[in-house]
């Protein structure tokens, strides 16, 4: 039987996720919101039996065994690292908390139960364009997978801000073109299974108010970046991420993959190869599925969605093994929590050589105060 | 009566240039080539009477009162210097010599000698799409001039190195994308009327051989380079220039200017306008006309032998005029000595910066020898 389902987060993402998680057949028992309000609209939009603003009152619910995590990014740590403890299994959306130390307490509290689900939702890895990828490239259609030599990834988005003024607005949580930027990160190291070993980058906030904020708190979020990373074979990974100049509404994404036998590139939903000696690229895979129901807001572009769709679809097959509560095989292309300390301690290096004009090393922190106790403080809590 | 010319080079540009100036009614009276079989074998190919290996054997012909330079760049200082001493107007390809140096003594003959002409060739400045979006920019299309927030380049070309080996495949002449890089930041002066403060720039040299170059000298010079400049407005212009992905004989560029009123961009060579508010892109200039003579080699681009051949039209009304022996206005939106220097500037920063993998500072050279004796030398020297 598919666990309940919590969801921590209420808005766009939420009347997202909860159409999808029932569709796959899980039940969703309870909605938590910063706000009793804005957590009563959701529940009442949704149809959910529950709603509170209270952390714990979802987490100890008896029927519920899986959290999804879609709130602001300075509670996913808090709220990840208590769920665990409690025993129930996690699924955290990105960003992993609001930097290193936080993703830090996430990877320690995943490696303490390694029996619970415990996951990033980097949704790209589940999007059939970008898994066929990945296989095209283990098989070498390219060349060998370590001699890659440049990645190219593009991606021009109307809207990164939302209606109403909130954390994506916000460069210290790590909204805007930077949460984008995290995304990109992560399939680098899913496609080429690789890390970076040094940044270089650029952001700017062109944008610092929109015809709904533009009252005293303005947005401080960078809306472009322009960054390179360097992997440990010496691959060249170049992204350009625009936002601010492209109407609104519009998404558009082209990532590139250059080997020394052709190059592979996504376009949207579709997969083409150029081979060596070919004149011409051919299609590898087509994306013809379309979602069947409709998302009329860009702030969750289409190729998210799908792939938020197929990792809900992943985890229902995770749990619907008869043998034991869950199975790996299923969910085993889904961002770790480490996956989301790394992107993590990328997004710092670019942000570090915006400010010094200098390419900047990636330091993965390993230093943060040790979280064991607050781990076992919380699986012996009740309340708050 | 339009002056005679001596074209200075042999292959593929000398071949393309000497049908355009005939077309336009000049008399091409001398060829000159490395070797006397280069200079004999396009002398044959185009038609002309002369031709040699020796420089003053052009410069000093009296039929001959404009020079095209079109050779490898060591040499385009002192052709560019000696010919303007002898009393020749001169139109050099780019680079503007090798570095800095070189530049600079074609800036100190070509202000000595104010009643010459004196220009680099960079053809974009005369494509119709770049001049349309000159005069949309100053026309505030797109809101103020210094307020342009953003410009982004992207070209993608096939091929970069010729058939056989020469200095384009050379690094330290200046050759493979650096010449390109060269190219992209005139044009961007001549747009948006600033220079660049700093760069940052990555360069790689992926290609090392050809089909046709394999043997004991590899190519050396880079064909993929990533970069960034800061204009003193604050002003962002990423550049990105591919080469080794790209199909063989393939060719796409896109400029795109943001300013904080829509955005103007040129695709091949096509001008669109998007203003604030408008759901889509308008076109602004349509390129209908097409090149009457077949050009089947990718290493002189269509938008660059449509340049050249606007350049070309705009020298001979230049020497048209009835009043005097030229007028500057057709030729005034032409590349001079000193644009050539600041490129030459730029390109040695972006260098710089990809080995330093810092931002780099643009420094205008002013403290090489000076050339003045060496100037007054060549005036009067009647053989070399």
């Amino acid at each position: 039987m598919l666990p309940g389902v919590g969801v921590f987060g209420t808005g766009e993402i939420a009347n997202v996720l909860v159409p999808l998680l029932r569709e796959k057949g899980f039940e969703v028992r309870a909605i938590w919101g910063r706000t009793l309000k804005e957590a009563k609209e959701t529940a009442t939009a949704q149809n959910v039996s529950f709603h509170t603003n209270v952390i714990d009152d979802v987490l100890l619910r008896k029927d519920v065994d899986l959290v999804f995590i879609v709130c602001q990014p300075f509670l996913h740590a808090e709220i990840s690292v208590k769920a665990l403890g409690i025993g129930k299994h996690v699924v955290c959306d990105k960003p992993a908390g609001l930097h290193q130390q936080d993703a830090l307490k996430m990877v320690r509290a995943s490696q303490y139960y390694p029996t619970l689900i415990s996951l990033v939702n980097h949704p790209l890895r589940f999007l059939p364009a970008f898994t066929h990828m990945r296989r095209c490239l283990q098989e070498e259609l390219i060349g060998p997978l370590p001699e890659v030599v440049l990645m190219d990834v593009r991606v021009q988005m109307g809207t990164l801000f939302p209606e109403k003024y909130n954390w994506m607005c916000d460069a210290q949580m790590g909204g805007g073109a930077l949460n984008l930027v995290g995304s990109v990160v992560d399939l680098v190291t899913f496609l080429l299974q690789q890390q970076a070993v040094r940044v270089h980058g650029v952001l700017r906030a062109y944008t610092k108010t929109t015809p709904a904020i533009n009252g005293i708190r303005q947005i401080t979020a960078p809306d472009f970046c322009n960054f390179q990373m360097e992997l440990a074979s010496g691959t060249l990974v170049t992204v350009a991420l625009h936002s601010h100049t492209v109407p609104a509404k519009a998404f558009s994404q082209e990532v590139l993959v250059y080997g020394n036998k052709g190059h592979l590139v996504v376009r949207g939903g579709d997969l083409f190869v150029l081979k060596e000696g070919q004149p011409k690229e051919e299609a590898v895979y087509v994306d013809v599925q379309d979602l069947h129901f409709s998302t009329n807001n860009s702030l969750l572009p289409r190729p998210y969605i799908k792939g938020l769709c197929k990792m809900v679809g992943a985890l229902k097959e995770a749990f619907g093994s008869k043998e034991s509560s869950w199975v790996k095989a299923p969910v085993s292309t889904a961002a770790t929590f480490e996956d989301g300390l790394y992107v993590q301690a990328v997004v710092e290096a670019i942000r570090k050589s915006n400010e010094s004009r200098q390419w900047q090393r990636v330091q993965l922190s390993t230093d943060a105060p040790l979280n064991h106790d607050q781990i076992i403080r919380y699986a012996r809590m009740s309340t708050m």
